[in-house]
């Protein structure tokens, strides 16, 4: 009578893929999570002992081998989202990736390529966000015409100040992609998701306000962008990472006939403080604590799409496009002038 | 072509009077102030020479005697307001009183007969607090039926814990009627405006928790009442004197078919502020901050009652309400039992 | 290298029992649901055949005779608590019990002396609310001393009008409690565990507003009850079943430096909607929507409890003091008087 | 005794006109309304009669004749803004002007001429936003360094979508300037005031989306102009005709230490609703609502500079940036390109 269950290993042990390893081991019907795989060979071990995981893996192509596993989970440093996306396709089994699949339009491309030689197997990108119970409740309500048409999206990405000090060290050594690539991704998703439409046209600027090391980095602290889209439907994206009340994701859609706000005061909880400073709402410190039912219920949906042989309702081609977009930022950002995404091509740069 | 104007003299130039003096000098429509009275010479010079005001007083019976003058505005000390009634109406004037109209059932029956025997001319007494556009739209929606039959009404009035030390200092010296017939009399006003309901039953209870003082004094720093009214409506009111975060004046009424809340959020405007403590919303100060706008509409009403010769919206009996239902409430905190509105009366006590 | 699981059975699967069964299959590290029981053999029959649950009971003896079992979940109707509870400690289970505990002093009491025949069994109440964030982060806040000493307690627990219907059909047949003892038990909790006070004196009003059935039944569709605490600390509670806007639970603490507010909004989630009526939040439909979290996280911490063998943070005692208070309401509503709690007592009735 | 009062004459009788009127007619300490101008002669009659007003004109250059007025405030088209300052200054008036000073840079280029040859005449343009408090407490926080350094704003002015039809008649015969000049002025306004920045450079973007006339009148329903100003600041701008829930209008300030709203939930008064729809605040439905205060403020201050013998705190200088920003945004919408603020001058165009 015992239900079957999907056996799931992961790779990437870090802040967010120690999250998806511990809500795939206890938290998510159907699954069962029987290897991790990190570099960091403590993070393997602690792992498997405090959760009693069978199988630990310090090398990627090591955890490909175990033929008890059906499916991976890739939460790694982006650069080796690609290649890892490629060979675990290959080795035959379904696939949820973390964002972006791919820094660069090329290794988009590649990874769309992949996708399309396995159509059997279970590819899933991770935009959370599109889980989220307040995003996808306002997707359901534009669906139902409740605001007409959408006119304009309004997407804010700000990362806690708290965390800039540890960024700036980490760009020094890594290529974060800059601000639009790295930040911007899930709004970018999230605006073609809303406007149902496709970006044409965008102007990027952006600066170093706190800090002055952003723009020797070739990066910027805070930045705006507008974004033309098809039938003039208009996108205005703010990314920063100098948010001194927290983690404030924000999402807006005029439409037509009524506008829809999720997440203008990023409350932490449903507390509301009154004393000598006014009436006051802590905030979220971050993604974890904002996107924690999000992140279940994306995995969750990744194994019914396993348990029930069907596609899942985010597609490979849907981390292109934010890709693209981003791209397409960071150029406009970088040359100070208008880009026109047909100038922006995964064949392209 | 100058249109009329009715002369108007004033008496009390304390907060809420200096502040009625500058509206009727400057801010209503058909009234001109000519005159001024205060037992204070220092304020009635100020005010004389700051507005070109022609007539001072220290002897509020001197300023009863310029016929020149229409109405009298009562803005003294409370103890005053009985007999400064009685003897203005009788001198031939219209009157607009502020709260309470008597300090005591049989004071507040006085002033209600004084009233009676001069029917052509207006009496106001000052219950600013229907005349604010929350409480006003508020009454509309009730009247309309938007939130059904009135179930409960849930009224807090909280001063500022900035001004403990000088009502202490107060009320050492003077009686100030206690908390409940001090504080809560607009809220007694209010409830039995929105419920349409008698109050039959209530209870009383307090404490001193951050300043023993007011146990000496007899009187309680914060205050809960219960009161049942007639078809069992429900009361609920909250006084104190210690609100940290400002000047808290909330009302929330219960329909059978929805609820209104006002003044939840004690806002002192428009501003929201993100900053490392959260999302924060300021407060207002106190009574001329939050009540500017209803303060100047009933002086503007009860000018234009004079000017189109009708009856004010609200009523020498609206004052005699509130006031019992005061006293009631402290009754029963004084004696730690349930009373019974009928023991109250006008004769009584 | 398998981690150890505790083993549990549940007696339930109605609406919460359900909930609960779900949480203990699939969402909680360190359990292992093997056992459900129920008297409608078809909720046995689907959970079993859905969730892959080796053992079904129609019978809770029955159930009481696995030995693989080490835990009950007792989700069952109020009236069957007593007597399950005792059942299952006598069997050696360790128990986590729904509130309340008892549907009178006298059964309260019984619950109480089991649980301490049994000190080496793990005894859990359910009061998951104490485990919601906002509840638990108020609650921290407060220890810390942000708001002062507690001054005032106000707490609404109201039901979605849309359910008056199937509660009038249900209470007709059996006895529910009464609007205090069957709806404000958790609210009770809260103010005890809040104010840290001894309740001392309550008087309890209330009527039938919108359905005149409530009177019929000896029952309030809505009312208040006020508490005088020790210390003179107040608390205020308004329960109802005829809440147009959804599921409203909040609660205020009114400290000497300051106040909390959870739930004055009690919003589905983060959207806020712009149209024609205005600026619109929508609420939440009912306790299983807004306790989620906190119903995953007490299971958590009853498997907890037992795994590393120490007590709960909630105890049988917390159970009885609400029932009491609940009690003591009841009568002063059916009497129309002030009630003590000294003339409450276990023994009584 | 009588204190000296300013005489002014107003021109302009509109729905802003009379408002005015009314203000200066009743409610501002130092001023005596006492001439009206229309070229609709019932509008002049009306008030004349209504309030008293001795002198009544269908002629501004009459008007002008009348030597015992001292001020001139001006509300009428703006088309007759630019015409109408020259002459009052030259005449020898003080010259309080609604917004805009001038249809173009070459107009606003006439009116800064014109006041600079009458240093000794008060001269306003009416920027009322600043008087607002919302708006003048959010520049006191920053000028305190609550915030920090500013980054980034963000304004938003949407007109209620009820008045889209009127507005399309109007713009089918006269030239209303287009969304950008006729809308946004008071935010690009706020943008300087706040960012204490000059813009450099301007994409705007828009079309029509619910109504397709407005792309036949070469007009954009609603729009959106993102602005780089000097030291990498940006300014988000978006201007609508079809706002569903009434006037919106919002500004936000990123500063590198936190933030300000202004206006994000454009509520009408301080009801909270709560029904069957959720918890719903009622929106401003205009200008003259949201903005009561400030338009008697800024009259207050023009009369108080007049009587106190001082500059305004608005100065022309003020009004000419807004007027050239706007002419950017209209020429980059027209041209789908990029404009520098360098090629837009009053000379120009």
């Amino acid at each position: 009578m015992k239900k079957r269950k999907v056996k799931v290993g992961i790779v990437g042990l870090g802040r967010l893929g120690y999250h998806h390893a511990k809500n795939l081991a206890f938290r998510i019907p159907g699954c069962e999570l029987i290897a991790v795989c990190s570099v960091v060979e403590e993070e393997v071990k602690e792992v498997q002992e405090k959760w009693g995981i069978p199988y630990g893996y310090t090398d990627y192509d090591e955890m490909l081998g175990n033929r008890e596993m059906e499916a991976v989970f890739i939460a790694s440093p982006s650069a080796f989202h690609c290649e890892q996306i490629e060979k675990a396709l290959k080795a035959g089994f379904h696939v949820f990736s973390e964002k972006p699949i791919g820094l660069s339009p090329a290794e988009a491309e590649r990874v769309e390529k992949a996708v399309s030689r396995y159509p059997d197997q279970v590819f899933m990108p991770g935009f959370m966000r599109r889980f989220d119970r307040s995003y996808s409740d306002a997707k359901k309500m534009m669906d139902r015409g409740e605001i007409g048409d959408p006119v304009l999206i309004r997407c804010y990405g700000l990362d806690p100040a708290g965390q800039m000090d540890s960024f700036l060290k980490y760009a020094k050594n890594h290529d974060s992609g800059g601000l639009f690539l790295d930040m911007a991704v899930h709004d970018f998703d999230l605006a073609c998701w809303f406007l149902n439409a496709e970006p044409e046209e965008v102007w990027a600027i952006g600066g170093s306000y706190a800090r002055p090391e952003f723009a020797g980095l070739g990066d910027a602290e805070t930045g705006a962008a507008m974004v033309r889209f098809s039938g003039n439907r208009m996108g205005i994206f703010v990314a920063g990472r100098n948010c001194a009340h927290g983690y404030h994701i924000e999402t807006e859609i005029i439409g037509t006939k009524g506008s829809l706000r999720i997440g203008t005061v990023p409350e932490k909880n449903q507390v509301m403080i009154f004393n000598e400073t006014g009436v006051v709402k802590q905030c979220v410190d971050g993604f974890l604590e904002r996107f924690e039912q999000a992140y279940l219920s994306e995995a969750e949906e990744f194994i019914r799409c396993i348990l029930e042989h069907r596609r899942p309702p985010v597609r490979v081609q849907d981390g292109i496009k934010p890709t693209l977009l981003g791209y397409a930022c960071k150029k406009s950002f970088e040359t100070a002038s208008l880009v026109r995404m047909k100038s922006i091509a995964p064949a392209g740069k």
